[in-house]
C-alpha cells in the first residue's frame, strides 16, 4: 500500500461514519496531510451540511498551506447550498490533491480542473473501486426515480438460506451478523417481507454496533398480515412503514395500525407493485436507500423486476442439500438466468462475502 | 513474489506436469538456480522412475555445484524404489535447498534436518499452501484405503446446477470448462452417477488440453441402465469401469458389457455402497485420485459419506431462482449441516472457483 492509498484509506473510513445518512447527496471523506502527517480530517454529514474537503480545511486553519488533501471524491466546482470546494481548496493555499474518483454528476464535475488550472498538482484514481463503492447508493439515486436497493443473503454454499425444516439460525457466524448490523446503518431502511415477520418477528434494527440514527423497518405485506403483537409494533411503530395493496389500505387493521404511528404506504390494487412501492418510498417518506433481507420470496420479487442495485451474500462453508431453502423463490430458464456483475470477495471470519451489482447498475 | 517465491512457483508447474499420475506418490517438481538463472528443471514422472530433485540435478551435471535447488516437497532420506535424493544432493555439491512443504509421510521425513548436518542451507515452508494442494492426493492416500476423491460442480451464486427444465448447457464461462478438462488431467479417473450419462451422453475424457494419459471413466450404476449405445460404450469401452450391485452383476446386460471390455465393480447387495466401492477402484483397479462431476444424487451420496475430499465449486455470476437444480440431492438439518473448510477463491474469467476440504483433509 501506498502512501496516498494509506491516506485515501482513512478518508475512505471517514466518509462511512455517514454513509446512508447524506443522500441524496454522496458520502465523502477528506483528509489532510503535512509533511507526512494527518493535519485534519472531514466527512460530510449530512446535506446541507459542510462538504468534507471543507470540514478538514476550516479544522487545518494556517496549517492547510503546502499540504495535500486527500478526498473520496471530486471536489464540486458548483454553486449548491454550500460554494464550490474548489475554491475553498485554492484559497486555503492546499498544494496538492488526491482525489478518489470522479464525481458521476455532470452538474458537480470540473473540479479537478478548476484546481489544475490553479496549479495545485491533482492525481485522479487512488483506491477508485472503494471510493465508487462508497457513492453506490448516491449514484443509484442519480439514474433512479427509486431508491437504492440492496439485498442481503446469508447461505451455505449450496445456496441455502434454511434447512429443510425453515431454520436459519444461524448459518453464518458471529462476525458476519455483526457486520449486518454496519450494513444496516448504512441504509436508510431495513426491509423484508410478510413471512419473515411471521416466522422470525425480527427487529430490523441496528444493535451489534453503535448507531447514531436507526433505519426505518419496512414490511412488505399485501394483505395486512402482520400481528399487533409483533416486536417491530411493539417497540418500533414509529419507524415502522408497511406496503400494503388500496384494499388492504380500506380495512380496520389498517386504522388501527396507523393509530399505532405505523405509516402505511399503499402500492398496487391487489397486489403489490414494488417497482410503485420503492418509488414513493423516496418520493414520499425521504427513503433513499433500503437493504432488503429476504424472504426469499421478496427477494425473487425484487429481482425479477431488476430491482437490486447491489448483492451482499454471505456464504458460510457448510452445505445443507437440496430440500433446503433456496435464496430465490422463483424460477429463471438457464438462457434468461439473471446476470450480475461480481465487484469483490471478502472473508469474514470462516464465511465469504460476495458483493455484487446490477449489471446496469455500474 | 520474492525470487525464492518466484522459482519455487516454477518447481510447482514442473510438478503439476505429472499431477495424478504419480501416485501412489506425490507429484514434486524441482528447479536448480545459479547466479539467478535456471540451469536445470525436474519433475517426478511416475512411481519407479527418479524423483523430481535426481532428474534436474542429472540434468545440471557439474553445473549443479553451489547451485540452489527449489523442491516442492521436502527431499526423501530413505532407501525405496530410488537411493535417498538428500544423499544426490549432498554428493552434487548444492550449496542451499529450498523446500516447499515437509513431508506429510513419516517414513520418508528427514531429508532436511540430513541435509543441514551435511552443512546445506535449507529454507522451508515456500509457497507451502500451492505446495499442499500439489499433494492433496497423496496425503489422503497415506492416510485412507480408498482413492483421494474430489468434486467439481458448476453452479450459479444460488446455488442451482441446472434449471427447473433441466437445462445445465452452460452455466459457467468457456474458461472454466476449460480448467474442468485440465482437473480431470490430474485425476485417475472421472466418476458421474447414470443419471448424468442417460442425461448428458458424456465422454468424460481429457479434450480441451493435451492429455497424454486419459483418466478412466466411472458410471455408478446400480441396475445397469447403461444404453449400449452411449458415447462411453462406443468410444471408451476399454476406459470404462462401472460401479455396479451384486444383482445387476448376474444379468445378461452385465455379460453383454463384459464382451466389449467394460470392467465392472460390484460394491452391495442391491444398493451401491460408496465406501466399499472406492476401496475396490483403488484395492483392485489402482485408481487413487477420482474427480465427481455430478450429478446431485450421487454428489449427495459421495457426502452423505462424508467421502468427498476436495470440492471445486465454480459459481458462475448468475441467479436461476429456487426452482433450479440443487448441487446436492438430499438434506441436513442446521445443526447437523456439512462444514468444510474453504482453501482458496479465484477468479476464471467471469466466475469464481471456491476450493474447498474435508474438514479433516487437512
Amino acid at each position: 500500500m501506498t502512501q496516498d492509498e494509506k491516506f485515501m484509506k482513512l478518508a475512505i473510513s471517514e466518509a462511512y461514519k455517514a454513509k446512508g445518512r447524506t443522500l441524496p447527496n454522496p458520502a465523502v471523506g477528506a483528509v489532510i496531510v503535512k509533511d507526512g502527517k494527518v493535519i485534519a480530517t472531514g466527512y460530510h454529514e449530512r446535506a446541507g451540511l459542510p462538504h468534507a474537503e471543507s470540514v478538514a480545511i476550516s479544522k487545518a486553519g494556517e496549517k492547510a498551506k503546502g499540504a495535500t488533501l486527500y478526498v473520496t471524491l471530486e471536489p464540486c466546482n458548483h454553486y449548491g447550498k454550500t460554494p464550490p470546494c474548489s475554491e475553498k481548496i485554492i484559497k486555503a493555499g492546499i498544494k496538492r490533491v488526491v482525489v478518489g474518483i470522479r464525481d458521476p454528476n455532470p452538474v458537480a464535475r470540473g473540479g479537478v480542473e478548476k484546481l489544475k488550472n490553479a496549479g495545485i498538482e491533482v492525481k485522479v484514481g487512488v483506491l477508485e473501486k472503494e471510493c465508487f463503492e462508497l457513492i453506490d447508493d448516491f449514484i443509484v439515486n442519480l439514474k433512479e426515480k427509486r431508491p437504492f436497493v440492496s439485498l442481503k443473503l446469508a447461505a451455505t454454499l449450496d445456496g441455502k438460506i434454511a434447512d429443510y425444516k425453515g431454520n436459519s439460525k444461524w448459518i453464518t457466524s458471529e462476525e458476519s451478523r455483526k457486520l449486518v448490523h454496519i450494513l444496516r446503518s448504512y441504509h436508510n431502511a431495513v426491509m423484508v417481507g410478510i413471512g419473515t415477520v411471521l416466522k422470525d418477528d425480527p427487529l430490523l434494527n441496528v444493535r451489534k454496533v453503535p448507531a447514531d440514527v436507526q433505519p426505518k423497518a419496512i414490511v412488505v405485506d399485501p394483505h395486512l398480515k402482520i400481528p399487533l403483537s409483533c416486536r417491530l409494533i411493539k417497540s418500533r411503530s414509529e419507524d415502522l412503514i408497511i406496503i400494503t395493496t388500496r384494499e388492504s389500505m380500506l380495512s380496520d387493521k389498517a386504522l388501527i395500525l396507523k393509530g399505532k404511528g405505523v405509516k402505511l404506504l399503499e402500492a398496487g390494487e391487489n397486489s403489490i407493485e414494488l417497482k410503485i412501492a420503492l418509488e414513493k418510498l423516496k418520493g414520499e417518506f425521504g427513503i433513499y436507500s433500503v437493504m432488503c433481507e429476504g424472504g426469499s420470496k421478496l427477494a425473487w420479487s425484487l429481482l425479477e423486476g431488476n430491482l437490486i442495485d447491489k448483492f451482499y451474500l454471505f456464504y458460510a462453508p457448510k452445505i445443507l442439500g437440496g430440500k433446503g431453502m433456496s435464496m430465490f423463490d422463483g424460477s429463471f430458464s438457464i438462457e434468461d438466468a439473471h446476470q450480475i456483475r461480481l465487484f469483490s470477495i471478502n472473508s469474514v471470519s470462516n464465511d465469504l462475502l460476495i458483493k455484487a451489482y446490477r449489471v446496469e447498475a455500474i
